[in-house]
């Protein structure tokens, strides 16, 4: 058993997490978030999404947010971009890193972006070009990586497809997230075994969601396969978007709290980031999804 | 990475997962969730405790439980004895298997059975020789073996010595308790590494606590250990005596779920465990405390 001495959380609660929350936030407890992550030693933070409000009201402000927060050095704060008019909008709220969002199964990406696997990946194509003219990263998500909500199994070397894709387009870092949270183990590991031999181990992440429980469980099978970058979910904010009231996101403070525990480096503050938690599930109304949260507060 | 093929599960809710509810349940509703149980295919269940109903009120009635639940062959139904007194009771009732509970934590042992460790384990002399002499299998049960709520950490060496002469004793089987869910999937390695070098693997159980989240990767972890026994309880039953709110053992369904995952034979059918936990989380007025629970019946 080998696993890696640092690891590096991609925190995704401001934009996945609050994405799927059912009510907007205002902008002001967004940029409160963003700097409490930031200040709890996050090292990157996903702040906002720039799509049509109409769509997403809650992502609407994305633009203010990135203006107000307190951007401390060595942070990098993203935000997901689906198309052109999100990346330049993304570039003039002066975003430095943009993430794009693809699927691993037929029928999830017809039905969550409305085109097919191939025709996403083209419409990355100028995201891509127009990144790499202005300096931008880009980072790569694969959704349905374990399972999808309408096909049911997806197969690791249909990951793996999309994975060296997104990679070869020149994403420096490919998400491959369980989006339905129904992975156990074995299929975690068996996965990165498959992707792993198409992208190279250290430019994958894992996204994991706790629908089933398996969450922490799933991101110790990857650190066995020497998968470094895992992306959580403050508060474990998000809940399941086809379950309600089930869970999604993996909760940092869970993650934090294993790899604390491995010994593994991550150079976050686990009061602080407790304390972050608190305050958002605060502004929602709601208890956290956060195991370690809850105990911490019920002690 | 090589794991068992085989895992026996150990219920617990009935016993340590009703004993910690605030409010006893009626003896019908005991044992309705028994055979609710048995029918689910669990191998062994943990039926009661003779215990003074004085000391311990939700355990009151154990006996008659005893006497009504449907015996489906090839079904172990345990019971707690933790003195000669409730020995005697047990084995009046019925019961062919008894557990005894001692602590790897000097502190714990004191404040939690109140004397120590070593005057534990003289106290269950009179039980082992009188369960050899009825015939009667004895399991034993380490408590705080990663961690005490009192004490802090505990080392696996203590975990060792209490788990070696338990086993030595003749308990066919010792189950390693993390009482207090502060484990995590490193120390469980490292954990079952140490007593394993004492006991034989085969004759260790894990019995987890997902208070932190952990549960299921530190199950994980001791499977990758070669572990093949664990113990669980319906629905979460039980919470965490030490954190009110906060959760305690680890719910059945989601071990389950992990193990079917890993495509390793239980003998239990998901869904109708899912149907006794639903049953008993109404008895108590309650939410499940198991996710795949929750998700199945948010779907």
């Amino acid at each position: 058993m080998s696993l890696p001495s640092h690891v590096r959380l991609v925190e995704v609660g401001p934009r996945d997490g609050l994405q799927n929350e059912a009510l907007p936030i205002a902008v002001a407890d967004k940029v409160r978030l963003v700097d409490a992550l930031s200040d709890a030693g996050l090292g990157y933070i996903e702040v906002g999404s720039f799509v049509s409000p109409k769509w997403v009201p809650q992502m609407a402000g994305s633009a203010e947010v990135f203006a107000q927060i307190r951007r401390k050095p060595g942070v990098t704060y993203g935000a997901l971009a689906p198309n052109l008019r999100g990346f330049e909008d993304a570039l003039a709220a002066g975003v430095k890193e943009v993430a794009v969002f693809a699927a691993a199964s037929e029928a999830f990406s017809q039905r969550n972006i409305n085109c097919s696997i191939s025709e996403s990946l083209e419409r990355f194509a100028p995201i891509m070009s127009a990144a790499r003219q202005h300096g931008i990263s880009v980072r790569g998500y694969v959704s349905c990586v374990l399972g999808c909500p309408y096909e049911g199994n997806v197969a690791p070397e249909q990951v793996a497809a999309v994975a060296r894709e997104l990679y070869a387009m020149g994403c420096h870092e490919v998400s491959l997230g369980d989006t339905i949270g129904t992975g156990t183990a074995g299929d975690t590991r068996r996965l990165f075994e498959v992707v792993g031999a198409q992208v190279p181990r250290e430019k994958l992440a894992g996204h994991f969601h706790d629908t089933y429980g398996q969450a922490i469980a799933n991101i110790y099978a990857s650190l066995l396969e020497g998968i470094q970058v895992f992306d959580s979910s403050i508060a474990g904010l998000g809940g399941c978007p086809y379950a309600k009231g089930a869970s999604g996101n993996v909760a940092s403070e869970d993650v934090v709290y294993l790899l604390e525990g491995l010994g593994i480096h991550t150079g976050i503050d686990l009061s602080r980031l407790i304390d972050a938690g608190r305050q958002i599930s605060q502004v929602l109304g709601r208890a956290s999804g956060s195991r370690v949260a809850k105990v911490r507060d019920a002690s």
